[in-house]
């Protein structure tokens, strides 16, 4: 039997019994006869304990010196759950992002992996050895440095790390029991998806679903390794996340629609009065792009013949609002607009399904079941296997249940489960 | 001027207030002008807490996997240290015990230096960075392993760092003002020492005084290297320890008696009945060492010639008492002893002074002073410049102040001080 490469969030791992617990996994799956690698996050809060006493020290800790420090929290981690491995009498070797090999480049608090060297972790595995490797961070290719990969980074550590190794499988284990054909605190009728192809999964991450990281999908993606998303307080078959190009992928048998997303983390700036001629909406988005903001959706209104003015909307990160605002007020006058609107009460619902490339008619039923449910929309954006309008975010609840019911995605029971965060 | 080495106790980076003090110190050092490196412990109770969780996981962690977990504390302590450094607008970087090139064999919880190899310090230096570096840990030579150097081993790190990087001084920060004649907790007129030989605190550290590590001293008497002992709370100047060959040393006024030390970590064992052979004794002493109990002092009654028997007394560190007791019952037959007496009851008070190779008489007075008080000795033990008594627990107090008044070593003026550990 293979490698299998098992990923433990925070949660999962946040005290003395939950180690124990995902141990007792790890010792399960070596007992199979499986070569086992572990990546973990740091226990619960810990990374968020962590932050809060930088800010107890400076407003702006160094980049190197906060990743120098964040990393301790999976260093805490990782020797915990190998001392309870060999408690249960087994050989657990714990390592270090460095010492695993995961090299990245100098970008601290959002560093690239660039390349896996994973020769220590074959060496355990080749002793027979269970690898336990610490989420999240890597060393810096040119300058040795310690580094971090950003919030969430652990999947992606963890996927990186199964590609390198050439493992039959990533399980990614959380406290949710798998990916959902929507957030079940809003639907509870929202089924658990057997499978989920990349493809439909990297538009589901970039929707809003919480449950994987959007680089850890696109790892997977570019390396054809399958992912298996479940719970760590449970032993029921979670999510599988079949590559396209697998042969998992061809027998797939193919929902129209895989799922339904929301994001409420979004703003809305509109541009009002903007010159129509070329280039003024050009001048815009560079400005955004060199103040490092990323935009999401945008909708240009069509020109008023009479006053050669228009309007221009786009989403960004709510974080970003007050930045991007900053930047467009400075340009005022080289740009000529009339004024600037910000709202952050909006939220983004997405309906997702490779099955809509050869269904028409999707949109048109989207539509009109939110039409039914009283829901205004305010703007929309697609692509060839993803819908995406953003309403008042007063309305996300009912515009996701609407959706929901539409195209007959309930679950025949309702499963009992807990939907949130998976760590990093 | 030169390099400055310091370092900071974990009472000294307990919180946030606290590593902020520490580095507004560390930056007036860089401002006058010299080069620093900084030794930093894991912030006050971090170490303990960091074993509290691996107990909660497992009875027996695997040495490698508690030195991996211990290491995080340093980690986040010299991180915020570095932190508060750069917001006081100096540059700072920190480096884990491997990355500063502090290479230990493979014993992993108690590993010895065998090298430093400070080339990021120095590089650090070069560029006009303050270095800050974990105390108390190293990476093995043959397996590059995460190595720690044992309880109290940051001071040694600091000594080790400072004689590998030619530096003017170590400086050693805790809670405490300096190295006192006698505890100030048992002596309210105890004095603090200005300078002190190492050859003194060598036999300071080993009788009781707890302020310096045995190790770190060793170490800098080996190096030539002066360390000075001072308070991170306040800007007094503490005590010198002046390696013996130094300049210094021959310069300083040489008092008779430099200090009273106590210590009440150790139990007696009696062999009783021991038939008085050639080898018996040895016998007695190897089995001891081969339990790798430590023995320090021992006294042989003479023979009583009508039986051909005696008795045999040790001391020993009292958490080794149990288990030399079962190693030597094992031996009852071999050996033909009558009985074992176990006392744990017992204070050894040590009167330290260079004078004593000079001044005779000092024995007798120390003798004498004791007995006035009512103090009964029940061993002796004496080096070149110290000797030591061990007494009834109860009556250590009181041995202490009787040395400490017959020796004149009461200060004029008594100094507020608060005596305590020295973190790690």
């Amino acid at each position: 039997m293979g490698i299998v490469v098992q990923k433990y969030g925070g949660s999962s791992v946040a005290d003395a019994a939950g180690i124990k617990r995902v141990a007792q996994r790890i010792v399960n799956t070596k007992k199979q006869g499986h070569d086992v690698v572990v990546v973990v996050s740091a226990m619960g809060d810990t990374t968020d304990e962590l932050r809060d006493l930088a800010e107890q020290v400076t407003p702006l800790p160094p980049p190197r010196e906060l990743d120098m420090l964040l990393t301790a929290g999976e260093r805490i981690s990782m020797a915990l759950v190998a001392m309870a491995i060999a408690q249960l009498g087994h050989e657990a070797r714990s390592y270090t992002g460095s010492q695993a090999g995961v090299i990245t480049d100098s970008v601290h608090g959002k560093a690239k992996i660039i390349d896996i060297r994973p020769g220590r972790i074959e060496e355990a595995l080749k002793d027979g050895a269970i690898a336990i490797v610490a989420g999240f961070q890597g060393v810096s290719q040119d300058t040795k440095e310690v580094t971090t990969l950003g919030r969430g980074a652990s999947d992606t550590t963890a996927v990186a790390l199964a590609a390198a190794l050439g493992a039959e499988v990533c399980e990614i284990y959380s406290d949710v029991d798998g990916v959902f054909t929507a957030d079940p605190r809003i639907v509870h009728t929202a089924r658990k998806l057997e499978k989920v192809s990349t493809e439909e999964m990297l538009e589901l991450a970039a929707s809003g679903a919480k449950i994987l990281h959007l680089r850890c999908v696109e790892y997977a993606r570019r390396y054809d390794m399958p992912i298996h998303v479940r719970s760590s307080f449970s032993s029921k078959e979670g999510t599988w996340i079949i590559p396209d190009n697998s042969p998992g992928a061809a027998e797939m048998e193919q929902a129209i629609i895989a799922g339904v997303a929301h994001d409420r983390s979004e703003a809305k700036i509109t541009v009002v009065g903007v010159p129509d001629k070329v280039g003024e909406a050009a001048r815009i988005f560079e400005t955004l792009a060199n103040s490092e903001v990323n935009i999401d959706m945008v909708v240009q209104n069509v020109s008023a013949a009479a006053t050669g003015l228009t309007d221009i909307s786009f989403t960004l990160p709510r974080t970003d609002g007050q930045h991007a605002m900053g930047a467009l007020a400075r340009l005022q006058s080289e740009i000529g607009y009339d004024k600037l609107l910000y709202d952050d009460q909006i939220g983004k619902v997405s309906l997702i399904g490779a099955g809509m490339r050869s269904h028409p008619g999707i949109t048109a039923k989207f539509f009109s079941a939110l039409a039914s449910a009283g829901v205004n929309i305010e703007m929309i954006s697609t692509s060839e296997i993803r819908i995406s309008v953003i309403v008042d975010e007063a309305q996300v609840d009912t515009a996701v249940q609407a959706a929901h019911s539409a195209f007959d995605l309930d679950a025949d029971e309702v499963e009992a489960v807990v939907y949130g965060g998976t760590g990093r």
